[in-house]
Formats: structure tokens, C-alpha cells, sequence
């Protein structure tokens, strides 16, 4: 019983409009693997973005007042900041050079994800073009999943992460952002330890500790990896959302 | 290329005072492992504090005055609020059955990382027996990275980890207490990316990605298996300690 995590090598760079699915069905031969029951696919959000087209140019967005507001503390550029505004459902910090939001799928993230680096636009300019996050992840994640489900004649699961900051603590580390056919939370509660004493720990993020160790091979840079097959995910698979994940306002100490 | 997380099966129960680098190099034979260069061993803080003896009973702490404040507010035994606040440099948030704290590591946590499940006394009584987090995790981590590299002869990273709830999102991961030989942070900045920008993610917090994914494989319940051994960690091993993962409070927008 062990899990081991293998990035794919050999995928092709993605662009708008390709079919993730037949890619990474494509690229796993290259890499010795094929897919079998219980293996959970790992994905950058990058890639699921770029095939989707969730490109933007910069030169065509018009920021709105509370875009220049917001600006002139971050000294970010109003038309990023308009950006961010339209993909969040509410500002939870600004400083200068930050500003943290209320994604619009709820969770809480640095620039509501949207990403400048490894973008380039239709001709391969990079300047004024940005990322946005997928529409809907766990779509995305069940879209993805079910081609290979069907493909490759097994059951799956698939989880879409990002790199995210955190609060008291340095450095980023992967997180889910949509996933399909795994699970978010694991709920322990109930069960006794060695000593009978009920757990005090209840519900583990699953998919967001899985998040954390595909991340690691990834890679970030030139040589970035987007996608990792994990073999050996610990937990039964089922059906999921991102929503488990997310801390309700009320409980949460820390908005 | 790829990372493989062995949780190490048949570890006898620790006890105070037991050798844990002997206990996990006797236990890596039985599962067909032995340790070479570049493996990182991640140990669960649990057997860490127990071999340390770093139990505590109940029955022996007097309750200062703050302790009983906070324990009308949290509904928390007086005896354990205590305890949390020896523990601390500051309390964060207490509301009811939940208290966090700035930890004297300098980590965020709820109730000092203090555990009362999987605990038993010196006769396996468990009431009013509690343990503590280890005195200098760091530290431990050095101490049993220099025992097993002695004896395997290779360079390893030791990492010790526990889990812990975060803001914002639901279920804990399993995060870094302490290391040894391994980089917490790994720095990316000035690499370019695909499109010659510079990385907008600049520090991996690459240890807390490797404690999430080994955290995975632990359990939490009566299975729990506290040592996994990582093979293929994918950053070039180096000295470090837990501070280069604390955000310094002036940097940080949620205390």
C-alpha cells in the first residue's frame, strides 16, 4: 500500500479549444502508464483554463471606479484589477501589491487567480494577455474524467488544483480547485482511536492534501509538468464538489 | 521521475524514552525498504511527543486565572486551557470548544497542537492524560536524521508534521512542526517561465507539500501509520529550519 505520484512528460503545450482528455490519453503510453481503477489524474488549473479559452487581453477591458479605487492601493493595473473584481464575490484584503478576494466559486485566493505567466496570446505575444480561472472546475474536472472513464474503461477520479498562499504561513502550496469522482473531505468522526477515545481530528481535506503532494511535481518554471497521476489514493472514490471544501462565512474566524 | 509515499507498516507502539531512529530503522526492512540518498522520512508529531515524553496529566496543573477565563469562554477543561496557554506566545481567536493560538514554534494552531486521542499513561489509562507537541521539533528531526544517516550512510531530509485546520477552508492537512535536511521554502523567483515572464509564484512552501501528501497515507484513526518514507522528493536536500515557513506577524494580514 503505498501512493505514488508521476508526472506526465511529453504533453504538448495546450491551447484554446483543445481536448484536454485526448491529450493526457495520449501522453500517458509515452510515459509507460495507462489508467486503471482508483487512479486519481492530477491538473494544473493552467492547462484546463488555456482549453478553455479563459484568455483575456488586457487592452480590451475598461475598469470601473471601484477598479481605479482598488488600483491606487495596489498600484496594480486598473484593467487586472477590473479583472479580479468581476471574478470575485467580495475583497477580503488590499495592501499594495495584493489583493485578496472571495473567488467567485468561493474559496479565498490572491488576484481571484488570475495568472500572468506562461500566457501568451493567439500569435504568441505574451504582453496583455491573462488567465482567468475555469468557468466551473468540478465541470471541468467531471468533463475530463468521464472521457477517460470511458476511454479507458475504469473508474477515476479527477482534481483540478492552483498554487495558493495562506494565511501565518510562507510559500504556497497546491490546492483543489474543482474535482470530479474523488473526495473533498473525508470524514473520520465516529471512528475510535487506540485508545477509544473518539478522534478530535474529524474530517481531513483528502483532496487537497493529494493537491499538495501532485503539486510538488509540477514543478512551477520552465519545465512545468501540469499534469500527475496519482496511484494508490487511500480513500474510496465518490462523487464531489469543491463546496465541501469551502468554510462557510460564518464559521470562519479568519475573513 | 516521480515521488512514491511508503507508510511504513508494523512500528511498535512508542513509548517515552523509546530510541525512534532505531524503531524506524528495525521497521523499514520488514516493508523491503532501506533508505538512500535523498529520501525524506516524514514522521507523525504524535510518536515524536511520545518518545520524547512529552505527556502531561491533567491532575497535575493548576489553572491560573487567565486559563479560567478562557475556559468560560471556550467551554474547554481549565486544566487543558492551561496547558494551551504555556504553550503559546498569543491567543488569536477563542470562541466556543475551539481556542488558537500563536504556538512558541511560532506556528498557528487550534489548542497548541495539544492531543488527547491515541494518548495513554504510563499503565495505558488514558483519561486526563494529554501530550504535548516535542520541545524543539527541529531539532528531534536533526537528531534522528544524523542516527539514521550514521547508520544507512546516505544523506536524508526528516520531516515532522501534524495536522492542522486552516482559515477559509474545511478539514485539516497535515502541515510542517519541524525538519531537518530538506528546504521548507523553495525560492523560484527570477526563474522564467515558458514565455520569459517572471514566476508570480515565487516560494514553494515545498515541505507542506510533502506533508499533506505523506499525511495522506498516515490515517487518523485506529490504522494510523506515523512514518512515511518519501522517495523522489523532487528539490536538492539542504539544512533548514521550521522558521522560514512562519509569515512574521508585520507580514501578515489574518493574526
Amino acid at each position: 500500500m503505498s501512493l505514488t505520484l508521476y508526472p506526465l512528460e511529453g504533453l504538448p503545450l495546450v491551447s484554446p479549444g483543445d481536448d484536454l482528455a485526448k491529450l493526457i490519453a495520449e501522453t500517458l503510453p509515452k510515459n509507460g502508464l495507462t489508467l486503471q481503477d482508483g487512479d486519481v489524474l492530477v491538473i494544473a488549473q493552467k492547462i484546463v483554463s488555456k482549453a478553455e479559452n479563459r484568455l483575456v487581453n488586457l487592452t480590451t477591458i475598461t475598469p470601473s471606479e471601484a477598479a481605479l479605487d482598488y488600483a491606487r492601493i495596489t498600484l496594480k493595473d486598473p484593467r487586472l484589477v477590473e479583472l479580479i473584481l468581476s471574478e470575485s464575490r467580495e475583497v477580503v484584503r488590499v495592501r499594495k501589491n495584493l489583493m485578496i478576494v472571495e473567488h467567485r466559486l468561493g474559496f479565498i485566493s490572491a488576484n481571484a487567480g488570475i495568472d500572468h505567466s506562461n500566457v501568451s496570446g493567439p500569435w504568441g505575444e505574451a504582453a496583455d494577455w491573462v488567465l482567468l480561472l475555469p468557468q466551473n472546475p468540478d465541470k471541468s474536472a467531471g468533463h475530463i474524467r468521464k472521457q477517460l472513464e470511458k476511454r479507458f474503461g475504469c473508474q477515476i477520479g479527477v482534481l483540478i488544483i492552483d498554487s495558493h498562499g495562506r494565511a501565518w504561513r510562507m510559500g504556497t502550496i497546491g490546492m483543489t480547485i474543482g474535482l470530479s469522482g474523488l473526495p473533498g473531505l473525508v470524514d473520520l468522526r465516529g471512528q475510535p482511536d487506540l485508545f477509544d477515545y473518539h478522534l478530535r481530528i474529524t474530517q481531513v481535506a483528502a483532496s487537497d492534501e493529494l493537491a499538495a503532494g501532485a503539486s510538488l511535481m509540477m514543478g512551477q518554471a520552465r519545465e512545468g509538468l501540469p499534469v500527475v497521476l496519482a496511484r494508490g489514493f487511500p480513500y474510496p472514490l465518490r462523487e464531489a464538489s469543491l463546496s465541501e471544501l469551502i468554510r462557510p462565512k460564518d464559521m470562519d474566524l479568519f475573513r
